[in-house]
C-alpha cells in the first residue's frame, strides 16, 4: 500500500486540487522526501524537476497550501492533495488562482477568465 | 501554445475531472495520436503506457467519458479533461466512480467509502 515511486525513476505526480470549491489548482511531482517533507510540515511539498531540489511551496511567495486531505490511486502512482490555498491563494507562478487557465477551443487555448490573484513580475522581485 | 510532449519522452498527464461534481476521477497519459483521437470522437483518449498502445477508455467497459471541456497548464505538459461519465459511470478498473477511493490516515491508506459502481471480474470476463 505505499507509494509506488519506483515507475517514475522515484517521482510520482501529485495534482492538487483545492479542497472546498474542487478546482484543480496544479499537477506538480513529489519524491520520498517531499512526500516526508508534506505529512511533517502540513504543506505541500514538491520535488522540482527543473531545479532539482525540494520544492517547498509557498516559501518565496507566501502562496503555501494547507494540507487537508491526501489520496492515492488505485496503481499507487498518483496523489492529490486537497488544500487551503494560503497568502494570495494563487497556484500559478503566472498569478493565477489555478495554473489552468486556457481552455481549448476550435484548434487553439483560449484564456478562460481565470482570476489573476497577483502580478508576478511584482511578486517575484530581483 | 502547443502541448508540450518531448518533456515527457512524447507523453503527457491528463486529469480527468468529472465536469458537473468538480470530483477528480484518474490520472492517465496522452501523446498526440490519443489526443487529436480525443478531439475527433468527443470520448477521452488515453495511451496505455503498460500496454503501449492507444486507449479507447470504455471500449471494452462500456464506460466512456463524454468530453466537455479540455484545459491545459501554464507550462503547456499537463491538461485536464472535463467529463461526463457514461455507461456505469466508473473511471477506475476496480469498479469506483474515481481511482482516487483511499486517503491518508495516521500512516495508512483508508478506503474512504467511495461507492463501488461495478464488480471487476463480472464485467471484465475473461
Amino acid at each position: 500500500m505505499d507509494i509506488d515511486f519506483e515507475k517514475g525513476n522515484g517521482l510520482v505526480p501529485v495534482i492538487a486540487q483545492d479542497a472546498e470549491s474542487g478546482k484543480v489548482l496544479m499537477l506538480a511531482y513529489i519524491n520520498k522526501e517531499a512526500f516526508e517533507y508534506t505529512l511533517k510540515t502540513g504543506r505541500a511539498t514538491y520535488w522540482s524537476r527543473s531545479r532539482g531540489k525540494l520544492w517547498r511551496k509557498g516559501e518565496e511567495s507566501g502562496n503555501f497550501q494547507e494540507i487537508v486531505d491526501i489520496l492515492i490511486d488505485c496503481d499507487n502512482d498518483t496523489l492529490i492533495y486537497k488544500v487551503t490555498q494560503k497568502g494570495l491563494a494563487a497556484a500559478c507562478h503566472e498569478g493565477y488562482e489555478s495554473c489552468f487557465f486556457r481552455n481549448y477551443k476550435e484548434g487553439k487555448w483560449v484564456y478562460n477568465g481565470e482570476i489573476k490573484k497577483f502580478e508576478p513580475n511584482e511578486v517575484y522581485k530581483k
